[in-house]
């Protein structure tokens, strides 16, 4: 059973509600010997961190990790802490639980949101801040995905915001550098001072907008997933639909492969230098059969608008009485843009599971 | 691990190969005490069936089940075979095994197939018709679903083609009493009609097409699925992205939330008359937060072109030489369709693993 | 996998070294709506807490547990917290990390302990008292299973010590009431008198003996457990040998059963007055086909004598070097004083867990 | 979930009844490359084949294995077959399945049977031989092991009936040849010649009696099993005590290092000439801390007497009602003497299954 736990030999295990006393997670099943300091966890955290600028929520939160368990260092290492192969705790102290009336949330179903299903399902919840659907789980996803990506060294994994509202990039302006110089992880320059304005509206409107994001994993080698329900792209898509918002997933061309015909779709093969095809197309998105074919994986998914708007909607309580509701609070204008570092850390913990569940059947030839 | 077995409380584990002797699957943890008999199974399955009509494969397989264990019954179950709570095994024969010649598959990776990839995986394949990665094994999957589908008696589960290629039907036109009137599971005559010379036109030239199908569950009960990887809607991406030639899933909106604002994808609730939240729109597909709002859970997957086409495609072989290659044989030329009934299964696999998971969470207010 | 976690639907994950930051574990699928305080919690922590009696460690640590996540009460609970159904996460923070020379230790390998064998598997370890295989790790166990007495509430599960080195209880001895009485958990006070100058003396010697455990569980109702491989008697085996330095797992007559005829040993029925059958012996301890039969559920272990000992060994180090050894330091003398609560919690994880797996199948007629 | 799967990486699911159509088992994540017959299979199954002599079942059972996926051969491999890393399905169908009378058994429950568990678990059962609770299971174990010992092919794993009854053997006899001596699988020739008179004379009686078991695995690397609830300890015991009618399992000194003094259990070590420690003792039976040390790894394990007999037994019926019942029918009356192929099957399985976790987690170091 997997309810909070994902992965098979790089299993993470996740814990902690928004306004709870911490969040963190339990890594099982780390190589033993890799280096491994909070800070370098530390550094991807703050990445998703909220607070950064005026279109992510206002909540002010360190999100400082603590590494619990599972690593170790002495003289003989030059004080460097190593993975040793048991289990990795890591810890996120809450320090911004407003202590705020939650008094509307706590009778009301916000629509969009999970708080009907969760009363639906265990007839009792954690109101403050959305509890465990609270997207502020994803830190310890990301704080995860930092030692996901030590386990496979060669591969380089980056994600982006390619479509705001209704908004796509043009695919033409794609520069990796430009990621990490607007709010939004937007590879076009041009499309990221349009979603600057777009957002502001959005946001001056108390409304919300949602987004897609697109994830791509270089160096992945050949040989990685499984028929038939080791499938990697069936784990990929899994994963990022488990992101909180996520209403859809593509593995390459995704839905436009639909209105193709076979002879367009099919990626042609050339001899490649290295002993392996080269492929003279990428539709198929990096796999093949479910197994990785050497091309860059390419994984596509859409994030639903924010729910959380001031925007009065029509609802009902736990009563069961009629209510109109406007869901006041620190929230993201585009809940989509923080998903970025998060679907980083959901790949890289998928392509290291299956790294090692490679290795574990076919041996070092993996 | 999982690389064969989907579920949790409901596993199906499934084997066989293409050309092998046989194929079927084991379910494990079917509850005890429902009517199950080899004919129902066979419903489903020859629904599935090849060489129905000139749009799907022309490969002449009987597909007949039959069940190995987990079923008994005597004088006093008036004969009837019911499920006994133990491993239920299902057996496929294959039949039509043509005895072809299959010097070219054997020494050539096919463009769009996993012939590469397997190769790449395990150094060794059973290239026979495409061995573990034909879409044959899908045959286990209508099977148990068949057994699934006795789990959640409630529930209404149907599958339709909602595109063919660039071409998506109507809407306005979906009638669930269209899907059994023609070859390609569509709801909408018109459409129907069209796909028939449109298919014609691809099958005459050699060609495939991709095809877009959705799934719809009605009557789940709210509660089912949970956070944070248990979700309904990451398992049914999973289930979904498992099938063979799948490239993108969708639930409810889909792709098309990323476009809304907040207000129009929230959808509104009124008081319901069973003491359940009456949705004002179904944008969220039936799950929120993971889990099932009571609302018909609505997803969609995208088919690529099937890969075995009859123009030459460049390619290269296992000795690493360029070769241009045609896939003869008998082959669907759009591979969607038959997907119309494994989407079913998937949805009530699913759904009766996660209804055994909440009934044991919860107990059987679930 | 499952190299850190133990459980199906009531999945307990520990983390944690024995000088670490702090240990402690996620408890996943716990029911919602149980009351739950840490000082529960707390209290059977506190039975198997080090430096209470000249027998056991003199590690002075209060292993105060703190609930990190998964409960939540507000003024309609009464300020009472209660079970979310979402992960409950616990930390006990190590605070006696004496500050003491480890390196003989972390060139050494002690007989008896895993020192080689993590080296041999891992490379590398935490060696700082054991690291990850310091039977410090038992602490989660007993939290956890303060949890999941919660999901069982008509079982009694109790513990008690019945043999000391070669000095067996007398059964005829047997009182509950002793347990409590004596720093041994043993359940016949004059055995409890004698092990007290026995085990004066092996400490003064610098040397150490086992110990056999007994479980016993009452009020387990009939259908617990699964064949074949997630029979109730194996999952119990496996959950006692996992106790640090448990050397065989006994169910009922256990070895004693191989001796007997089977007239002697099957277990005779006559008619009860609850509808169940009324068993006239338990030689079964409660389990047939690995299924509770409601009789109680007895299972002993033997638990090896604590391997650190002031007695010299021969050894080797890592740079395969011979060594004679001492192991310094604070140890129990008889780790199987300590190992009575961790029984206990162990057994308590397992009941809950099939009585979740049982109900899920088969619905609340569990 | 694992009702009816053991393993993680080298997964076994099996299927059937005593009397159904078939049984069998799926052998899923199997590396590929390695060469397997039937044959090789149905040597394994011979030894444990019904009827071999009057020591175990009249049933007359060729159990014949037929290989129905998962493997893979043609002109390139020399005509020789191939595991190819896909699922194993591996199917021995019933051919003895005397339409005998069942009435009795299936209003009655035998004393110590499952017949009442496994009613008061599913509300029903099929009873014919004892259904899914009958030891013919076992025939699948023995199959998958024959796979397993190809995953580890430096490990001899052997087994030896050491005790029947109250008849332990002459340990200074062992003699490994003497095992495929006697019907017995006994390695003391002295000890079998006594069993074929005293088991003579149990059988006369229509009573049976119990056994210990010894298997031992030679040639395993240190470094197999993993902390916490991944111990190669613990797996061993849930393995053996999923055997039928098993009640204890031990490892090494098992239940006699209870009686130890620690400077008599803690093996020593002395300088190894191929760079590991030579232990001078092999109390732990080859783990240590739940991982293995490169000695032979020692497992015992207790058979309860069959608990079919002649001598009437009293009982209760499904009705409630009180009955005296015999159990006619062909019965082994020491069912352990069959357990000794099986105790080999599980062993080599769980070495498998770690082998690959190991490779998984550390690669080839492995």
């Amino acid at each position: 059973m997997s309810h909070n736990t994902f992965g098979h030999l790089f299993r993470v295990t996740t814990f902690g509600e928004s306004h709870g006393v911490a969040l963190g997670c339990v890594v099982d099943g780390c190589p033993p010997g890799l280096a491994l300091e909070a800070e370098e966890i530390q550094a991807e955290l703050d990445r998703r961190k909220p607070g950064q600028s005026r279109f992510t929520t206002q909540r002010r939160e360190p999100d400082q990790v603590k590494i619990l368990s599972g690593v170790f260092g002495d003289d003989r290492t030059g004080g460097r802490q190593l993975t040793t192969g048991t289990p990795i705790a890591l810890m996120i102290e809450n320090t911004d639980q407003r202590s705020k009336d939650y008094s509307e949330i706590r009778d009301s179903y916000r629509p969009g949101h999970a708080d009907y299903t969760y009363d639906a399902k265990y007839g009792f919840r954690d109101y403050r801040g959305g509890g465990r659907s609270s997207a502020r789980e994803t830190a310890a996803r990301v704080a995860a995905g930092a030692i996901a990506r030590k386990v496979i060294p060669g591969i380089t994994i980056r994600a982006a915001l390619v479509q705001m509202g209704p908004h796509a990039i043009d695919r033409a302006n794609w520069d990796w550098a430009e990621v990490g110089n607007n709010p939004f992880f937007c590879p076009d320059a041009k499309a990221a001072a349009l979603y600057e304005s777009y957002l502001d509206g959005i946001r001056k409107d108390g409304s919300s907008v949602g987004a897609v994001i697109e994830v791509i994993a270089e160096g992945v080698p050949p040989g990685l997933g499984a028929p038939i329900y080791g499938k990697l792209d069936a784990d990929l898509a899994a994963a990022m639909m488990s992101i909180n918002a996520v209403k859809g997933v593509e593995i390459g061309d995704g839905f436009a492969a639909a209105a193709l015909r076979g002879e367009d779709n099919a990626d042609e093969m050339r001899a490649g230098n290295n002993g392996r095809p080269r492929f003279l197309g990428n539709h198929a998105g990096g796999i093949l059969g479910g197994i990785s074919s050497g091309e860059p994986i390419v994984v596509r998914f859409a994030v639903k608008p924010t729910s959380s708007i001031l925007t009065p909607r029509q609802s009902v309580n736990r009563q069961g009485e009629e209510i109109d509701l406007v869901t006041k609070g620190r929230h993201d204008p585009c809940v989509g843009i923080r998903a970025v570092p998060v679907a980083e850390a959901m790949m890289a913990c998928v392509l290291a599971d299956h790294h090692l569940r490679h290795r574990g059947q076919v041996g070092d030839r993996a």
